[in-house]
C-alpha cells in the first residue's frame, strides 16, 4: 500500500515507482554472482589468523619460528608488520581513531577480546595456514576482564586502555573506561518535570546483537612488487576500504584498488576493515595472492555487533497528554576500542518529540567484547525502545490513544530537533494517520494478545557520489556508481536513469566500478544512495539528453532550442522533423561527434529525515511465555518509492531484524569472556515460519531536496520494532519489560505470581 | 636521436617527451599481469574446436551423439547452433560481411581451408573436451581447392563461394574467386608515359605472414540464463569484439560485457573474433563458463596471416628524375573469404608521390588458406615493396641517388594525394633529410654488401574514445580508457595527463575498463590510440583543471577569473593566495563539492599521416646465400613523441617484422593445402641474435590537429624494410628480386651465374 501526501502534486512518472524484476537478481538465485571467496588467482595463498584465547592479556611474546618452517607456509605477520601509529607520521601527527583500528586488526601488546587477531599466517591451503597459527607460540600474562557496563564504569574496573580518558567528561578523571560522554540540552528540566502531571521513569537494557549478514567477511589481495595491491572484497564501500587500508598501512591510497564483489549482506557491518590490512601485508611478504575468508564463528567472534546498552529515560506529561521534559541517560558498549553508536543513539532518542526542556546524556564505554560496529541505524533501536516503552506507559496511565499522544507530541516541519537543526519537511504525522486508518489497527484483539505502536526516526545521509552513464549503440545504457549494491540500489538507480532518458529499465545496465575507475562514493550506508548516487545519476542523464539534444540538432541542421526531449525522443519544437528516439540517436552517434557518456560527481545536500510508525500484535503463551507476533504493520515515510517492491523489502527487513533484537538475539558470554552461541544455529534470529507478513505501507512525503522527492529507507524500519513489540507483550501480560530480548524465561519470570 | 622540424616552436613540457618506466611494465617481468588465460571462474569448463581435415569440401554430415555421451561433456555446438545470417535478420536485412564472418568462426554446410572450425566441445577438461571433438563424426564430400592467386583467378578455377560476384567489376562476371575490383586514377597515363624518357616495370609475389604476437587467442565466457554474457579475452578493442560477437549471435551488443585482458601482442590480429561467439555459445548451452585457449598451431592454421600478394608496377621518369607516371596492379590473397588489405595497398602503393598520372587497379581474391586478418598497415608493406623497388631501380638507371630521387618526387603540404584528400603538413621529406645527414648514409660498404633505401606511408586513424579521469584524494590521478594498450599506451596517455595536471607521471594510473564502465572506444589499431584517445584523456584533464579553478576559488572566496592553474597548482592572479597544489585540493574536494571526475567522449578528426624512410645494409654470403642485415636505421616523423622510448620501440619493431617478411617468414603449404610450418621453430621469425641494433631518428613534424603535434607512429615502420632490404640485397648481389621471402635458395639460384 502506497499513501501519497495530497499537498504534492507530481508529475505522472513512467518508471518511478514500479517494480521491475532487479537487474542483479538472476545472478543471485541461480548463484552465479560473483563473490569474494569466489575469486581464484594463479598462485593463490590462503590466510588464516591466530585469535587470543583470553579476553584481556598482555602479550608476553609471539615466537612464529616454528610455524614458518611449516609445510606451505610462505608468511606470517604479527603487528610487527604493521607500523605503529603512536609514532607521528610523516607529518608529526598521530590519529587515536586510526591506532585504535590499527589494534583492532591486529594486537599490539596485549590483547582484548576472546578473537582478537594476534597473527596471520599465508599458506598453500587454508588447512596449512590453520595448522601453521596454531603453531605459533604466544605467551599472555592474563589480565582481570570486564563484560558489563555497569562493571566497566565502575571504580576499581580493570582498565583497557592506560592513559584514556574520557573526551566531553566535566571535569578530568583517573584512568576510566569511559572514552566520551557527550550531551543535549535545551530549556529548563526541572521546571519541565515540575509542570508535569505525570513523570516516568525506567531503566531499560539491550545486548549486543549482531547483523546476521549472510556472508562472512572475505577479501582477496595481490599486492605487487612495486607496492601497488589490488584487493577484491566485500563491502558497503570499497572506497572507504580504501582509504582505511591504507591508512592502517601508511600508505598512500592510490597504491590500493579495490575491486567490489558482490555483497551478502551488511547492514552496517561491512563498513570497516578486519581482513583487508592483513591480507596486503601477507600477499606483499609472500609475493603472491592471498584469499582470507571468515568462518561464522569469527564473525561472531570478531567483528562487530551493535552496541549493548543501559539506557534511562524520564518522561513527564500534562494529563492532556503534552510532553513538558525528558531526561534521557544513555550508556552504550564499544567493546574492546571507543567508538560505539551512542551518539547517535542521543541524536535520536527523543527526536520524534516537540520538546523545550530536555537533558540527554550518553557515555561511550570500552570493555573486553569485540568493536561494536554500526548496525542499521546504529545507536537508534535501543534508544527508541526506552524513550518509546516510556511513551507507552504514560499514555496507558493518561487513557490517551498511543497514537493520539504521538500526535500531540510530534516534531513537523520548522520545529527544531533535539539535536539541533530545524527539520525540513517531514512525515512523521503522516505515518501515524497511515496507522491509525489502516485496517490493522481496527482489529479486536484476543485473550493473552497485546498491541503495541511505536515510531522512530531516522536522519538519513546524503553526501559523496559519482556517476557515469554510458549509451550502447543499441540505444541501452550502462549506469556505473562507485555505490555497492546492498539493498536494490542497482535497480532504483536504473528507474532513475529510465525515467530520465526514457527508455526501458530493462535497457539499462547498472553495475559498480572500483576505486580507479569511477570516480569516489561514500559508503552505502546512512540510507544515502537512493537519495545521493541518484542525483549523480540524475545529474548525468540530464547531461546526456542534452547532449543527444545536440546530436538531434546537428542531424536537423537547427538549433539547439529548436530541440526538445520528449519521452525518450527528440522532437523539433515546430514538428517539422519525425522525432528522433534515442536508440537512433545512440545507433549513429559514432558519425555525429562520437560516443555519448557523462560522468557526475557531487556531494549532495538535503537527506530527507525519514520517520516510521509501526503497529504490533502479539499473543503470549501463559504456559510456555512464548511470544507469537500476530500481525504487525509499518508505515515509513519514503518521500518517493523508487522502486516500492524494494522500499517495501527495506521496511519488512528492519522489522525482522527489529523483532530478533526484541524477541531472541543476544551475545551469550561465559565468565571469561568466551561466546557461547557463535553459530546461526545458537544464535537465534527469527526466520520465516516466526514471523507474520510485514504489512507495509508507504507514505510519500517528497523531500524538496530531491528531483523526485527520495528520503533514504533503509534504516528507520529497525528503529520502531524493539518498542512495538516490547510495548503489546506489556499489553498482553500487564507487566513493563525493559529488558531485551523479552525470552520466554524472563516472561515467566514476571508473570509468575499472576 | 630525436630531429624537431625548427619551423614549429613548441612550449617546453616537462613530461611530454620523457621516458619514465612504464606503468605495467613491473606487473608484466614479474609474471602477474593477469592474461585470458590466467583467469579461473568457479565451475569453469574448457572448450575444444574441431577443425575442418580438408582444404575444401561439403559437409554432408556432423555426428554428435556419441561425442555428446562422453565424460565431462556439458555442451557441443556447430553452424547449427548459430544465426543463419543468410536469413534477414529482424529489419529484413543481410550483410555480406557478416555472413561469411558467420562462416569463418563456424563452418556452415562446407569448409573452405584447412583448420576451418567445424564443432566446438565444453568440457570439464581440456583433455576431455578434445577427446569427445575428436569423437564427432563428420562426413565429407572433398572438392578441389585452390592455393595461390594465379590458379584462384584461373577461367576454371574451383570456386569458393557460390554466387560471389566482382564487387567494383566492370561487367559482370561468371562464377569468380575476385570479390572486388578496386580503381584510383588520375591524369593521362599514356601521356605520362610518353613523357617517360626510362619506364620500368616489373611484378612482385609475397607470401601470407604471420602477426607472431605471443600470447594465442583466449577467452572466457560466462553466458547467464537472461541471455546476458560476460566475456574476458585479449583483444586489440573489446568493444569491437562486443559488436561482433553480438552481430554473430544476432544479440543485442548490450547483452554482451566484454572486459579486457592483458593482451600479449596484436599487430592488427586481435582486432577480430575466433573464438568470442563460439565461448558464449558453449557457455549458454552448458549454463557454466567456458575458456578457450587456441594453441600456435590452431594460431598459425585458423587466425588470419596478413594477404600474399602479386603487385606489378610500372613506373616512368624523366633522366632528371622527375616521375610522369605510374601504374600498379595488386592482386592480394583473401583467404577463404573476401576482405583482404588490397584497398589500403591500392590508397598506399604510390601515396608518397606526387603524381599527375597514375592507374592503381586492386583485387580481392578468395582461396582456401585462413582467411586473412590485418597486420600493422595492413596492405602497405607488400605495395611498397613493389614501388620501391621500381623507383631504386630507376634511380640506379638514371645514376640518381636514391634519396635525391624521392626528394624530387616527395609529396609534401597540398599535393593532392593518388587516393583522394590533400595531405596536410606531412614530413616525407623531412625523414629523406634526416637520413641523408644521417652519419650511416655516409659509411663505405665492402664486398658482397649492398645498401637499400626505401620509403613508406600510412595514414594513421583518428576516430572515437571516451576517456574517464578520476582524482585520488592523495593527488594522484586514475586515468581510465577502453583502448587496450598494445604498444605502452598506458604510459603515453600517463605522460599527457601528467603534463595536463602538473603532477608526477608516476602519479598518474592509467587502465582499461570494460565495455559497461568506460564509454566507447574504437579499436587500438590504425596507430590511432596515442593521437585520439589521447585527446581524449587532454580534454577530461583540462575539464578537471577548470573545476579545479573553481575549487580554488571557493577555497579562495574569489571569482573563477582570479584563478590560474600554473604548473599543477592554483594561483590567484594577484598572488594574495598562497598557492594550491592539486593533492591539497584533491585532499579538501569532499568538503568543497565532492569527487573531482571528468570524462570526454569524441571522434577524433585530424590524424597526422605519418611518412617514414630507412636505410639498411646488408651482406650477402656468396657462398650460402645467407644474407647478414649490418645496420639499419630508419627515421619516422612522430608528429611529436609522448614518451620517445615506446616510439623507438614501435619503429624498432616495424624494421624487425618487416626483414623477417623480407628474408625469412613465409606459409608453406603442401599440396593439399596443409601448412608445414605452424609452429615458431618453423616459422622463422627474426630473433635477437638475427638482427643489428636498428638505428631510429625521431623526426618531430607536429600534426596541428593534436595540442601537442601527435601523429600516430605504431604502423608506417613496418612500410619500407620489406623494399629497403630487397634494394639492398639487389645492390650487392647485383640482381633485383622480386619475390618474398629473399630466402637463401632464391639468392643461391639468382645468382648461380655469376
Amino acid at each position: 500500500m502506497t499513501v501519497t501526501d495530497e499537498r504534492t502534486i507530481e508529475p505522472p512518472y513512467k518508471w518511478v515507482g514500479t517494480r521491475p524484476v532487479r537487474h542483479d537478481g538472476l545472478e543471485k538465485v541461480t548463484g552465479r554472482a560473483k563473490f569474494s571467496a569466489d575469486l581464484l588467482l594463479p598462485g593463490m595463498l590462503h590466510g588464516f589468523i591466530l585469535r587470543s584465547p583470553h579476553a584481556h592479556a598482555n602479550i608476553s611474546s609471539i615466537d612464529t619460528t616454528a610455524a614458518a618452517q611449516m609445510e606451505g607456509v610462505r608468511a606470517i605477520v604479527t603487528a610487527e608488520d604493521f607500523p605503529d601509529l603512536t609514532e607521528p607520521d610523516a607529518l608529526g601527527k598521530t590519529n587515536a581513531d586510526l591506532i585504535f583500528q590499527s589494534q583492532k586488526i591486529m594486537a599490539r601488546g596485549k590483547v582484548l577480546f576472546r578473537g582478537h587477531a594476534l597473527a596471520a599466517v599465508a599458506a598453500t591451503s587454508k588447512e596449512l595456514a590453520k595448522a601453521a597459527a596454531e603453531a605459533i607460540e604466544v605467551t599472555y600474562e592474563v589480565l582481570p576482564h570486564v563484560l558489563d557496563l555497569e562493571s566497566a564504569m565502575a571504580d576499581e574496573a580493570p582498565i583497557l586502555h592506560e592513559g584514556l580518558v574520557t573526551a566531553g567528561a566535566e571535569e578530568p578523571s583517573g584512568p576510566t573506561n569511559i572514552a566520551k560522554r557527550q550531551v543535549f540540552e535545551r530549556g529548563d528540566l526541572d521546571k519541565g518535570f515540575a509542570d508535569a502531571d505525570i513523570v516516568v521513569e525506567r531503566t531499560f537494557t539491550t545486548k549486543p546483537v549482531h547483523q546476521g549478514y549472510i556472508e562472512p567477511h572475505a577479501v582477496v589481495a595481490d599486492t605487487n612488487q612495486d607496492g601497488n595491491s589490488s584487493v577484491w572484497c566485500s563491502s558497503q564501500g570499497h572506497f572507504a576500504i580504501r582509504s582505511l587500508t591504507a591508512q592502517l598501512l601508511r600508505w598512500d591510497p592510490s597504491r590500493l584498488k579495490v575491486t567490489p564483489a558482490e555483497i551478502g549482506g551488511g547492514f552496517g557491518g561491512k563498513t570497516t576493515v578486519y581482513l583487508e590490512p592483513v591480507a596486503v601485508r601477507l600477499s606483499q611478504k609472500s609475493g603472491r595472492p592471498v584469499k582470507m575468508v571468515m568462518s561464522r564463528a569469527d564473525v561472531f567472534r570478531a567483528t562487530g555487533p551493535t552496541s549493548g546498552s543501559t539506557i534511562t529515560v524520564k518522561i513527564g506529561a500534562t494529563n492532556d497528554g503534552k510532553f513538558t521534559a525528558a531526561q534521557a541517560n544513555l550508556a552504550y558498549e564499544a567493546g574492546a576500542f571507543p567508538g560505539s553508536s551512542v551518539g547517535a543513539g542521543c541524536m535520536t532518542v527523543l527526536a520524534s518529540y516537540d520538546l523545550e526542556n530536555f537533558h540527554i546524556e550518553g557515555l561511550d564505554v570500552v570493555l573486553n567484547k569485540p568493536k561494536t560496529a554500526a548496525y542499521r541505524a546504529p545507536g537508534a533501536p535501543m534508544a527508541s525502545f526506552a524513550a518509546e516503552s516510556i511513551v507507552d506507559e504514560i499514555a496507558a496511565a493518561l487513557d490517551i490513544d498511543p497514537i493520539a499522544i504521538r500526535e500531540i507530541n510530534a516534531v513537523e516541519e520548522g520545529v527544531q530537533a533535539t539535536y539541533g537543526p530545524k527539520y525540513p519537511r517531514v512525515g512523521m504525522r503522516e505515518t501515524l494517520e497511515a496507522i491509525k486508518d489502516h485496517p490493522h489497527y481496527l482489529t479486536e484483539l484476543g485473550p493473552n494478545q497485546g498491541r503495541g505502536i511505536a515510531c522512530g526516526y531516522w536522519f538519513n545521509a546524503g553526501g559523496n557520489s559519482t556517476a557515469t552513464v554510458n549509451l550502447i549503440d543499441d540505444g541501452r545504457a550502462a549506469v556505473v556508481t562507485g555505490s555497492p549494491d546492498i539493498g536494490g540500489s542497482r535497480a532504483s538507480m536504473a528507474l532513475m536513469a529510465a525515467e530520465e532518458l526514457g527508455i526501458d529499465v530493462a535497457d539499462v545496465r547498472p553495475s559498480v566500478a572500483d576505486t580507479e575507475t569511477i570516480g569516489y562514493a561514500d559508503v552505502t550506508g546512512g540510507s544515502r544512495v537512493t537519495f545521493a548516487t541518484g542525483l549523480a545519476v540524475i545529474e548525468a542523464c540530464r547531461d546526456l539528453v542534452s547532449q543527444m539534444r545536440g546530436r538531434a540538432a546537428k542531424m536537423w541542421s537547427c538549433d539547439l532550442e529548436e530541440v526538445e526531449w520528449v519521452d525518450g525522443r527528440a522532437q523539433h519544437v515546430d514538428g517539422k522533423e519525425p522525432p528522433l528516439p534515442l536508440s537512433e540517436i545512440t545507433r549513429k552517434m559514432l558519425h555525429t561527434g562520437g560516443p555519448l557518456s557523462s560522468t557526475v560527481s557531487l556531494n549532495a545536500q538535503g537527506a530527507g529525515p525519514a520517520f516510521s510508525t509501526h503497529l504490533c500484535d502479539v499473543e503470549v503463551d501463559p504456559e510456555t511465555g512464548h511470544v507469537t507476533v500476530l500481525r504487525y504493520t509499518t508505515a515509513q515515510d519514503a518521500g518517493r518509492a523508487i522502486h516500492p517492491s524494494y522500499v517495501e523489502g527495506q521496511m519488512q527487513g528492519g522489522v525482522v531484524q527489529g523483532i530478533g533484537w526484541a524477541l531472541n538475539e543476544e551475545y551469550i558470554h561465559d565468565d571469561s569472556g568466551e561466546m557461547e552461541n557463535p553459530s546461526f544455529l545458537d544464535y537465534r534470529m527469527p526466520v520465516a515460519s516466526d514471523l507474520p507478513m510485514i504489512d507495509t505501507v508507504i507514505v510519500e512525503v517528497p523531500n524538496p531536496s530531491h528531483p523526485y522527492g527520495v528520503r533514504g529507507v533503509g534504516e528507520v524500519g529497525i528503529v520502531p520494532p524493539l518498542a512495538a513489540v516490547a510495548n503489546a507483550v506489556s499489553q498482553a501480560t500487564g507487566h513493563r519489560f525493559t529488558d531485551l530480548p523479552i525470552s520466554p524465561v524472563s516472561i515467566l519470570a514476571a508473570t509468575a505470581g499472576d
